[in-house]
């Protein structure tokens, strides 16, 4: 049976947040020595109650829960005034113009805007370049779509610290065997890597050459850590009518309980994106489009102050990574991930993973998730409570040492 | 290009609560007379204005934001513990048992159970069986999956008032010829019919013999006017694997806002749910989960109450279209639609429809959005301000005489 397949492709127990879903029965044989005791932390996503959501968002709520029927029932694509103060912020923000009428859709959180891109420019056996590693729903959604993808590597951890390491030759290789859509997170999910100036231009090139479709997923390009340079790939491209960029306030504002994200771009591919949406969900959540009013004009110290102090952790948990023996990471340019590959050891490494939720508290996302060739790393979104982060990668550290090989 | 044609086919433009994206310029040419004044009225969907959400709605969605990190990120399919809550409700209204750990999802509206629902039961090239007319997402969300529908006729025009029409040899027809998925609204989206308990008992004895997989879609089902019985499909079905039922508290409750659905019924079927919401939106909007603890506990005399009001303006609606000659109407049974067939006109109906909005500012959605054959019908949902509803009709009958052949 087909469907059967398909949906054996999807598999979500290893997805962030699934952990719980898991039987751990295989487990216990493999377990040595005691627990390490110690706050849980669940880094497969981020902790909103350590760091809280957009001060004055749930005052933005209820005025659209009193504002009553308009704001429940918006069109598809969302409230035509909400997109009218959207569309320049995003606008300013990513240095190219975007059309509130035709060029935006709201929708119900970043992953809803990505399934809509993905189902409206991927039909059946359509090539797809696919970086690894990248945001695991990207392929699942290109194989949910019966696409075929074209994987490209990405050598985060060969390249000099202003380079993401997309290997661009193998891009125009894909693009060569007839990938005409380009599927891409910036900065990476998983790695935190941001991609140089240099790079975007030349995957804007390419994409010009081979008349590309091109999907950014920017979720974590308002979350930059000191020193690190941002380039948008809409503000590159030459054809914008072939580019939709991806965002939402649920990571950096920490606004994910409300599930809301935007698309926003070439006219043509959100006009089949809102069509979709009709009879996908109908709309984003009406209530919920009525927080975006404060998306972007939070004061500036707000954000300031969760960049200094996601860069604290980030910085302290990358120093107790290079202190295991043979594990490297490279510390994000943003976002809040880390992506750290760990060393050999005598179980296999996602089992290591089960090990870390059993023994010490500790739920990470497998490397698995992100690329078949990043089986040694695991994912942590380190948006938690500091101390706690901190504690639990000393407990993984521990861990890795007693199962080390 | 393939996937051209087939977002052609997904036009939305007609769907209800789009029409402010129509360009009306061909319109402008067909008017007679002027503008007929009154109070706009928006019969595509309901006005929560005019009905109120459930009262404590508010109250359990401000706990849930104060809930914090686990209130925003549940598993993918919904909250455990309010699954816990709403499952034995479920099963108390439908009179057969629902497993909160493996046979519920809570998904972004009853669009989004729907969608999931037609996803992981419908194969490329597979039968399906639609009833016509029944609501205009099951037919797209049967083309959007590249599945082959089987129409099947519901004379809800010819039939004595118990029943729904359904032509029941042409279903078994429809299993005869391989369409092993049926999907179909109850109360009927847009008759307001209900399904008689022998109409009910037949479909779940041809489902049975045909090993067919039955979604039955009874976001309506709560809404019942005097003198109306239901029987629960799910109470009937002999497989119960084979069946998947949705629900939500977007329509009698109001509380469309808070977008939220309920699918339950077979594990093996919500779990590929599941793992697709994974990748469509990952899950029902985190906080407004928190608003189905209060789902099916509302004070008895809040909802009798509601359904007394919106019996009121079905009768009132009822009397006026009986009063325009050559309509005909048929009361509904259940919910809020009301789908009269209209007199020739000489103008199109579709143009009508049009006109309506210009000329009398009533917006209702064309007959053809159900089914190729009531082009003549259109359709109403009256869960509006009575007097406003009234006079909106009032309207609507100036004009049938003003167009009339």
């Amino acid at each position: 049976m087909l469907i059967e397949t398909k949906f054996n492709k999807l598999g979500a127990d290893d997805a962030p947040g699934q952990e719980a879903r898991q039987s751990a029965e295989h487990i216990e044989l493999l377990l040595k020595g005691d627990t390490v005791p110690g706050r849980k932390v669940d880094f497969s996503h981020g902790d909103v109650d350590a760091h809280e959501p957009t001060p004055g968002a749930f005052d933005l709520f209820s005025a659209g829960v009193e504002q009553g029927g308009s704001q429940a029932y918006t069109e598809y694509r969302g409230d035509p005034h909400i997109r009218e103060i959207v569309a320049p912020r995003l606008a300013n923000f990513t240095g190219a113009p975007v059309d509130a009428a035709d060029g935006l859709i709201v929708t119900p959180g970043t992953q809803g805007a990505l399934f809509l891109a993905v189902a409206s420019t991927v039909d059946r056996g359509d090539k797809v370049a696919i970086v690894q590693p990248d945001y695991f729903a990207n392929r699942k959604l290109v194989e949910f779509f019966d696409g075929t993808i074209v994987p490209v590597q990405m050598n985060y951890d060969r390249v000099p610290d202003e380079e993401a390491g997309l290997d661009l030759d193998a891009l125009e290789d894909a693009f060569k065997a007839g990938a005409r859509v380009f599927l891409f997170s910036n900065p990476n999910n998983p790695t935190g890597v941001v991609y140089s100036a240099k790079e975007i231009s030349r995957i804007a090139a390419l994409a010009e050459k081979y008349d590309a479709t091109v999907v950014v997923d920017q979720l974590y390009s308002r979350l930059r850590y000191a020193g690190t340079s941002y380039t948008h790939f809409r503000a590159q491209a030459v054809d914008a009518e072939n580019v939709v960029t991806i965002m939402g306030p649920s990571k950096t504002e920490s606004l994910s309980g409300y599930r809301l994200g935007v698309a926003f771009g070439s006219a043509r591919i959100i006009a089949r994106m809102e069509k979709l949406q009709a009879i996908v969900s109908l709309r984003a959540p009406g209530y919920s489009q009525a927080v975006l009013r404060g998306w972007f004009v939070e004061p500036a110290p707000w954000i300031e102050e969760r960049i200094r102090k996601h860069q604290a952790i980030r910085d302290d948990l990358v120093n107790l990574f290079r202190s295991i023996e043979g594990a490297f990471v490279r510390p994000s340019m943003a976002g809040s991930y880390l992506f750290p590959r760990l060393p050999d050891l005598a179980v296999s490494h996602s089992d290591f993973v089960k090990i870390l939720r059993l023994q010490a508290g500790v739920t990470v996302t497998p490397g698995t998730e992100f690329s078949p060739h990043t089986a040694n790393s695991v994912r942590l979104n380190f948006s938690q409570d500091h101390e706690a982060a901190v504690a639990a990668v000393e407990r993984m550290a521990v861990l890795v040492e007693r199962y080390r090989k």
